[in-house]
């Protein structure tokens, strides 16, 4: 089975760099997948992404060497196993609260006996290789989004679900969730201080961290801190930075 | 952020008065928008239209003034959140049976702390502006569709949600569960005074009431009784019945 | 292979009515297959529509019984072979302004000896039947349109057009090039004169006559003067103007 | 109401014989209403189909005879209501594992009073015929997975569902969860022991029996054996397989 | 009619800035329309981008300010009328080698009596308004492209065509023609003075100057030289150049 | 540059083998892809593909190794160049009568100076590597097809054409234009004889040729008389056979 690029870079000792996609194009898709990095995510819950978009975005991504993440649209088993059948190599959950969701999720990332997912990976033979059913459970990562107080409150029982390869911290609902606005850097103490305590309690029941960073100079300090798995901005925002910066000096 | 015309004629003491697109086409969606409707409804449950139209019809109603307003399939997060983050100002939840799941439908429309909508309203910053976060929750219209007799025998609890802005009675639904055939324009005694407690009954309690109409004049009734949505037939019998009226003249 | 309902119209000494539809969907084409009209025509001209959503429309209209017509956007043998590929049961040709152009475009309809269409009628098979190839040119209707001054002072020469069933009236068009402005029911005394002689001069050569009516009422007229072959308005205008009845019955 | 295929074949003491699409594209859904199957099933779970594509398809399968049919991505009444008001004459519903997933399953395929299933059949009434409502809940068949351990427990408990008309046995899955790895044909003899006693306790309750083959020559055998719907292989392996014999006779 | 925002930056004494949009999504046109620039051009020739693709981004750039342009695939009047229709407010036409192309091409822009534009404007009037007719002609704005030998050759005859607003300089192919490799930014010495030639010679005949540039800094000379009309390089090369970068920032 | 395999197989002393996509779809290509032909022929002539889908086509054929190809629907510099800039290693161009319609051809696949094809090779780059302007000329392959009694008449010319790598029998359209009905296996004398002389006037000119052939046994046979690029079937026929035969075998 094709290796999955971000357990390489784990393997390495190095967090994992990705791309994050809201424009529905197989095109753009396919330019990010030669900008070198680990992995590209489509984000199929808050961009405008159709899940017909994700799959002509996911043939893209295999043009080049990239792992094909989605973040679903929410904790259900059918988006989950269409997006794996689709050829994603893993799963970004949004709003993982409890235990049971947890396991609800990372259950339908795994073939039985691990897991619950059903049997017909259309797609992700052709991407992952012949082999894929023998590799997939140990090859697809999961990554559990901790973006409330009430996944803070049931954190240390959310890492301990078998099979859990990571949590994300999404900076923005996990701080209006504490009562902030949104935020892409936490600023504000106890969001601060929310991010630092998922970061450890993660780490010490060995499963991975990983965080939304609005820049590139943001991501190379959570690098230093031990982060894992890092999405820099999104391509609609870096290209609407761009434009600005490029009218800027056009206009003077 | 963007004002809503839906809220607009509610201030102006005014019934709104939506268009209902079953037919998947930006273009027909960019059409109504410049025919002096007050919102534009893009039907995702009954019409055929995929998640991916509904953002394109969106960004077409976007070119003029209508409120985008969607019926999502089903009573389920992940659905309402994507078309909230798609630029929709406002939802109509179809099947609302009891006091909790008009509660998980309100709150999946509301960010922290009055629901649990979560955060990155790509296209909704494209639509309402760059305010979007600061006024959403008061911007946006929840329209809970009262439709079975299970609802009927809950309607007093279900009015009660907070942040329930309407509720949405569906003729032909509610003439069905209680036992009749679909109709349009309910016939049946039975039917008439259900439709006639839903309203008192929502009044009563603050709760503003929406109705499927089959027409024009119809719709003219409605508003004279004190309703305060209606959707006027749907694009496709609209177009068949001119079709069919045109014909008749053609041919004699 | 089966048969074509202009043609049979025609046999029955009835002129046919179309749709004509500029929204791109295939929905919206089911819709009318199964509203009465004697064929529907496709406009990949002035309509927003692409190749590839017109194959989507003739597929539905192929649920029903009307012929699939399509009017292509320019005299060119790829567009034409592409759609009568795809089924299309009759060729709307804009602007023929000479014989060589009408004899380009109808050879282009025709297979050898009598054209040049080149073989491989992928969904035309589907759409007419295993003996397609047999019957295809005797089936398939060509209709050149009539729109400009120059082809006015060479219309005798393109109605002599071997293969040329039928010429088609722009009013529009053929309104501005003499002058006027757009006007879909001619009103111009040149205008009126211009299409008198179009329909003259073709009659007196065995070709028929169509022409572009904006309601079923003007078409009652020109079918009883005649006329072979006319589209009622179109699908964007006729739903605009229904909406706009709709909501002036509704405001009173 | 258009007649059901399936049920004709049924009817007639046949097994009906599904083709089984994967590649979302309404050509080859057209081309495949035209090869003489019963049934054609678009699978939304495993293949890459989405929702838009499913509907695409169903119109091309309507300008056949072969019943529609949905295998839809998961048990959830949003999905099998939109196949259902798509045209869907059958829905076939994955990991039915209780009595009261079958209950929630089977009833969302059916009107008031023996389902509850939301009325406005868009596509339905243009597949099916205006009278659809009144003959819908017969017509439609409904066909629920059992491809699980636990199913297996609950077997008596949900073939006694009213209105369930048959079980669909899903090999791969079913020896996946029995311990064994992915297996088009039974190979393991507990496997084949479950599918013999899924077989036997379905008929005793009136329930009829569906299976996935992988070809036309294990397809005949279950026929024989008194199967009652039953798909061979899927498109993307039958051309997979074919490209690879004609291939190997090119290349000699 | 609305205005265009081309001919209000040359109103003001302004070059105009465009985006060139090479992504064939209309989130990512939506994005480009709210980023300040004066026109965003969709590239139909180089880029990916299908007409269907092109309609689609030019509702999402009314949903702004900037002119929406197009540059057309080859001067063909089927392709530059159709995007015409579709709410182009600009043509940028490849290849204009000879006086009688560049006629061809600005008559296909222009209604008569000063071109042969066919009437149908069917998106046209929704961006432009209900006095689209009275006012196409002289809003619509006409770039030929100058990037051959062949059309140095014929360059004072172009300019004089009647009706081109403006010649719009292609340096990659001018530089290919001229026997040097593709450059963005002219730097052979012959490809200097041939690009300062056309502007000597296009401003003497009253015809405006644009050029396509590889960056903001770039545009800013160009705008000092007096350039009219300039696009600051793609959206793909952009995005890719931001994800070096924060690549770069992040890997340290 | 990535090599081409068409280029490989002719160093390597073999004929090329391609399949023939005439499904519009992106998972079809991409199975196609990983099935060891050693080109994939997207035809966007006779079968139902748009442009829009060629693009994604060629993206899934880039996940695997064989060389993408075009046939464009007309031997028009437009269609030639989206295609190769989408990425296209080859062009199959129909119709080619004449040296001048065959110089027009071949021009439109090179850069200058030996061709006119514009620059801007946006996913060609992406496809064939950051090289691809240096060795696209040498890379891409040009296959004229000779199908018609004139293209006999002038085959001394058009072989002759510098850059022109192959040409390409169409049997069917050979066969019409000689006066036989369509025929994928040429029967009659005439067809056969006008195939023989094809062949050897072009190998005497040093120009490859190709054909289109039914089946893999026959493409065994033209492989062994020395032919150079042979399409087997296409996928419609093809899987319309392989369902037939499943068929059969169930129903015995």
């Amino acid at each position: 089975m094709r290796e999955n690029p971000v357990r390489t870079a784990w393997a390495e000792g190095r967090g994992a760099i990705t791309a994050w996609l809201t424009i529905a194009n197989s095109y753009n898709a396919e330019i990010h997948a030669h900008d070198g990095f680990d992995a590209i995510t489509v984000d199929v819950q808050h961009g405008v992404v159709s899940f017909q978009q994700a799959y002509e975005m996911m043939q893209a991504i295999t043009t080049g060497s990239p792992a094909p993440i989605v973040r679903v649209p929410w904790n259900d088993p059918a988006s989950i196993m269409k997006m794996l059948d689709g050829g994603a190599y893993g799963i970004v959950c949004p709003m993982i609260n409890t235990r049971e969701e947890c396991e609800k999720f990372v259950g339908a990332c795994r073939y039985a006996p691990t897991g619950y997912r059903s049997f017909g990976p259309a797609r992700g033979v052709l991407h992952g290789g012949p082999d894929y059913f023998d590799h997939a459970n140990d090859t697809i990562v999961t990554l559990a989004m901790i973006e409330t107080r009430s996944a803070l409150d049931n954190l240390e029982e959310i890492v301990k679900v078998d099979g859990l390869d990571s949590v994300y911290i999404g900076p923005n609902d996990l701080s209006i969730s504490l009562g902030h606005g949104p935020a892409p850097e936490p600023k504000a103490k106890e969001v601060i201080e929310a991010v630092d305590h998922i970061y450890k309690v993660s780490k010490a029941n060995g499963v991975r961290v990983g965080i939304h960073c609005p820049s590139g100079e943001s991501t190379r300090r959570r690098l230093a801190q031990g982060y894992d798995f890092i999405a820099i901005s999104n391509d609609a925002r870096l290209i609407s930075a761009i434009n600005k910066k490029e009218l800027a000096d056009a206009r003077g």
